[in-house]
Parts: structure tokens; C-alpha cells; sequence
């Protein structure tokens, strides 16, 4: 999907990190990292980049696949993925590999361990998982225009979403609305969530009838060439309460104050703090339950992770969303999230589509 | 989703591998299982049991969502996943627990296991991963229900399906008409492969025109509570060639005779060598690269693998997918999946769709 310099490129990272580490190569066992650094889209895989090698262990049904998908990268055919690991790493003859524990099952561990006695097998996470979380210009093309497709069907379809409709009759519409405007599929399963369903940050569609003076939240995504998007809307229908409104602008002030904070620089941890303490002054800390954002690309949800306990900086390139919301239970909910793309001196809002929807 | 009852017994059947294994306690983290074991259909939990208790860890997001999903349960809930864990178990004071060790990463274990010192910790994955595998009258019936919904939305499409159409244009046909059809979302993503694609057994469906003579393999299915189902159906368009007609019709024996031969008792290695022995002796075993099929519920792929490698025996209750297939590299592929619920004596079809489709 890249040119064969862009995959070159973003091996040679792996290598700066073989170095750094002191190890003779990386075993990448996840399909997002090893289609972000060979190009290869199939299900099951693993790849072993060293100082001078770089090889990709598939079973049989991908031989074509990975044939066609793959340049710059020498392709093995495994029966057992294990015994495959195995004996590509008695061949090469290194002693001191680094894995992605984050991604291998304890099975698939010892397994390895036992077969690979004399040779040092080192977890290495953190390097590994961060190492998406800079978008290039492609990724970042292609992620606008994952956002776009689906900000886009939301505005149009906004008006056809009436009172006496259920959850999943606007989750359907949404949906086929992407599909007909290029999208290669759904981000993640879509949120559409009224009334006490919208006090569970991650509902599920129902057949619940969407009635008056609810909040609708529609926490929903495109995919671009792989590539996701994320944003949620929370609409109101009909009359809504005072308290409602107030709790409303609550959110959506946390949700603008974060998002004028983020610029490469700044730590992850501050713009939480600031859509967190926002909420929490006004006195619903403790309806804020989760996280205020996180990366987006190859994966929904990847590095870096904008939460109380995140110990990273926003750099420029990367794209996050921030997403603030209050959940009162048997009550209601609202979440409100943009995507951002961190810039050096500010963000640029990547969702296309005004905060402040309402149906009438 | 079912009776409190239901859940009890399997939960009971937890407590039969504790003493099997000679420990105190099991800890769960893959989601499927926590599912089928207590009900809860989030997307991030921990859930212990032990001889006298059963706990499941949630973080705050679902506090709600738990207390209205599960009974008969103790819900806690954590700030950091393995923090939770480990209070828990120094709570309980266990000495001796088994996990599921397909599922644990590898960071997982190496925080627990520094944070659990004199605490024994046993993987266990053969037991858990098997535990769904015999199925119930109600799983019947979703599966039933879910596989119903695939095929009637296909056969009602199929006519629409013509030369110059889209891979993705049928895809989308398809998709949106098992929405309609009262499917509550994929089973997986749709493949629809047509052409040279056909010959890739894991193809995305492209902008690739269907044309007169090509093989489309469809392989497809909906979801109904939860519940899967998976099927292949290879259409011919236009005229297709002798060899082309032979072809389809050994595939098409090899799925007719392991079906056949589908019943309690007989070996998983055996179905798959009923499949794998036809196509071998008709020549073409090196282009059937992969194994026979897999058990379907709460996951698309579950336990029994049916493969020539497969250990164990098929049991009545056990719903699992007859798939072989041939695909020749450059010129195109065939192949044809039907579910089917193994009986005492035989075996019940799943799918309501003949395999003989053709486009005219």
C-alpha cells in the first residue's frame, strides 16, 4: 500500500531499536505492527527483522497473498508456528532476541522458551508499541479521509433521525451510509445509545425506541485503507431539561478546553488533567469513567494512551482524540470526541462536523 | 442472556478443573469466556473463581453495564487490571491458581507473577479453551437462528450478483441485507473473491469486476446474540470451463463426504483426512493449504480444530464447519463451508443453501 521506501524506512526503526537494546533481532508477532512494517494484510503472521535480515513466517494460505503484498522481505512457509520461529532462529544463529510480550500469549512463550534453550528471549513493549504513534503524510491522508467519510454520513443522515426509532435503525442507516461513501468498513462496532443506554459508555445498539428529551450518543468510525477514525456525537431530541443542558455544556467545554491544549510538547497527562479537573470542579468527577483520549491509525485504540496515568508527550504527527464525557446511571450519558492531529504550535480538528447537533 | 441456571453449570464446570488440577482458583481474561461464564458482554474484564466465589474485575466504564448483565456474581472494580488482580488473590489468600494461558500476555504474566511472589501460578489452556465447545439447546438455536439469517440473505441476493459488479458491491448487498434480516452485525468480514482472488483463501473483497467465467467465492456470516455463523458458497458465472466444472466438483465431494462422515465419536484428524485424502488422491492436495474446519459459537473459530494435526474427538453438541477447498495460484480458487451440529448418529446441516449455485 506504501512505497517500498516507506516500509524500508520504518524497518530501519526496528533496528535503532535492536541497537538500543543490545539484541540481535525482534520477533513481532501482532498483525497491526507487522502490516505497518512489511505491508502485509492476511490474519496470522510473524516477523523476524535483524541487523541484516528481515523475514516473514505465514502458513500456507497466505503464500499468494503475501507474495503479492510483501517486497523487500524474505517470505517462509511455516506448518507450526512455533517449531517455524524455531528453527528460523537455530538457522540464523542468534542468541539474544527481544519479542512483543504485549501481543504473545503465555502459551505461545513457553513454548518457544522450551524449544529455544541457550537463547535469550527479552520482552520488549513500550518500544515496539510506540512505534505507530507518528502518522506520516499518508497516514495521516488516510486517516482524514477515514474521518471524513464518516463525519460526513453522520451530517447526512442526522435529519432522517426521529423519535420512535430504535438504536439500531440509526446504527444501520449510519453504517450503510459509510459503505456507500467509500468506506472500507466499520471502525469498531457502532455506539448508538438513548436515553438510560446512553449512561453506559460503551452500549450497544438495541432496540430501545429513541423518545423525547433523550440523549442520543454516537460513538462511531470509518476505516480507510486500514486506517480508522473515531468520533461521537451526543444528539439531543426534542425538549431537554436545564439540568441536561447544563450538563451538556459541561462536556463540551472540557472537550474544547483539552483540545485547545493539545501542541507536540505538552504531556498526555496534562490534557487529561484539564477535561478531567473541568468536570471534576463542576462536581462530576466521579461520572467521568474512563480515560480522556488515545491514538488512532492502524488500530482504533493505540499509543499514546491520554489518561491520569500516562507518562508520554504529544508529539508532532501524532493523532489522538479526546473525548470527555459524564455518565449519570438510570439517568443518562454524554460523550462528546474529535480526533486531533498534534501540530507543532496547536491541533488540527480532523472530524468535520459541529459539536453542537440536535434533533428538532 | 440465559437463565441464571445456565450460567451456574458452567460455572460448575469451572470448579471441576480446579480440582482436576489440584488448585485453588482460576483466573479468566479472555472475554469470550467470561461471557459464556457469567453474562458480561464488555469488553475488558477479569473474572476469578474459586472453589466458594466468583469475582469479576471491571474498570469504572463498566459499572452499569455489570450490574444490570450479571447475577450470582461479586463485581469489583479496579483502577489498573493487574493491581486488581493482585489484591484479589492476597485478599483470597490462594496459594495455587490456574490461568488462562492462551490468552494472558506475556506482560501480564511477568507483572503478576512479580506481584504474586509465593503465589503458584499453573497455565491452563487445553481445559479452558474447551469448555465452550459442547453446545446447549439455546446456543443451538442462536447459532441455528444466526445461520438462517446468512443463508436466506444470500439466497435472496443471489440473483442480483452479475458480471461487472464489484467484489465490494456484492459485499455490500449482501451485508446490509443480513442487517435487514435481523443479524446484529458480521460474524467476520465478508470475503467475496472473484477471479485470480478466488485462488487467495483469505481475500478482501476490491473493486475488482466480476466476469463470465470466474469463480466468486463467498464466504460470509451473521451474528444473533452473540453467536456465529461462517459458510462458503463458490458461485460459477457465465460458462466455465471442463477443467473448471472438475474441479469444483472434487471439493465439492471432499465437503459431501466429511460431512458424511460427521458424527459423535469419530476423530477430528479423521474428518479432516475424509476431506484432505480425496483432494490428495485427485492430485490437488498441495492446493488445499489449510485444515478442514473449526468449532463456531461464541467465537467464529473455537474449539475443535479440525485439522490433520487435531488430538480430539468429535462430540454430539459440538457445532463445527466442514470447509474444504482448492486454490490454484494466478487462475482462481473454490470453496465450500457448511455448519453443522454433530449428532450421536450423524449430523444436522446448519446452513439452508444448496451448494450447486450458479449464476445464469
Amino acid at each position: 500500500m506504501f512505497e517500498p521506501f516507506i516500509y524500508e524506512k520504518r524497518i530501519s526503526r526496528i533496528r535503532s531499536i535492536l541497537r538500543a537494546n543490545n539484541i540481535e533481532g525482534i520477533l513481532l508477532v501482532g498483525m497491526t505492527n507487522i502490516r505497518y512494517l512489511v505491508g502485509f494484510t492476511g490474519s496470522d503472521a510473524v516477523l523476524f527483522i535483524g541487523e541484516k535480515i528481515s523475514v516473514l513466517l505465514i502458513d500456507g494460505r497466505y503464500i499468494t497473498q503475501a507474495g503479492k503484498e510483501v517486497t523487500g522481505c524474505e517470505i517462509l512457509e511455516y506448518k507450526d508456528k512455533i517449531e517455524g520461529i524455531t528453527a528460523l532462529i537455530l538457522d540464523c544463529g542468534v542468541k539474544n532476541i527481544g519479542f512483543e510480550s504485549s501481543v504473545l500469549t503465555c502459551d505461545q512463550y513457553f513454548r518457544l522458551k522450551d524449544q529455544l534453550r541457550g537463547v535469550v528471549l527479552k520482552p520488549l513493549s513500550t518500544d515496539i508499541d510506540s512505534i505507530r504513534a507518528i502518522k506520516d503524510s499518508n497516514e495521516i491522508k488516510y486517516i482524514r479521509k477515514a474521518a471524513h467519510i464518516a463525519s460526513r454520513s453522520l451530517m447526512s443522515i442526522v435529519e432522517e433521525i426521529k423519535p420512535g426509532m430504535s438504536e439500531k435503525d440509526v446504527a444501520l442507516i449510519l453504517e450503510s451510509k459509510m459503505a456507500d461513501s467509500g468506506g472500507e468498513g466499520l471502525s469498531f462496532e457502532t455506539i448508538v445509545a438513548s436515553g438510560q443506554n446512553s449512561a453506559l459508555p460503551h452500549a450497544k445498539p438495541g432496540f430501545n425506541k429513541i423518545k423525547e428529551g433523550d440523549f442520543v450518543v454516537i460513538d462511531y468510525g470509518s476505516l480507510y485503507n486500514g486506517y480508522h477514525s473515531d468520533e461521537t456525537r451526543t444528539l439531543t431530541v426534542g425538549k431537554i431539561t436545564e439540568k441536561q443542558k447544563k450538563i451538556y455544556n459541561i462536556v463540551k467545554d472540557a472537550h474544547d478546553r483539552a483540545l485547545e491544549a493539545v501542541k507536540a510538547g505538552v504531556s498526555c497527562r496534562e490534557i487529561d488533567g484539564i477535561a478531567r479537573g473541568w468536570i471534576e470542579r463542576a462536581g462530576f468527577g466521579q461520572y467521568f469513567s474512563h480515560g480522556t483520549g488515545h491514538g488512532v491509525g492502524l488500530e482504533v485504540h493505540e499509543a499514546p494512551v491520554i489518561s491520569m496515568n500516562s507518562e508520554g508527550f504529544l508529539e508532532a504527527g501524532m493523532v489522538i482524540t479526546v473525548e470527555p464525557g459524564i455518565y449519570i446511571p438510570g439517568l443518562w450519558g454524554i460523550r462528546i470526541e474529535d480526533m486531533a492531529l498534534v501540530e507543532r504550535d496547536g491541533c488540527d480538528i480532523l472530524s468535520n462536523i459541529s459539536e453542537e447537533l440536535r434533533i428538532l
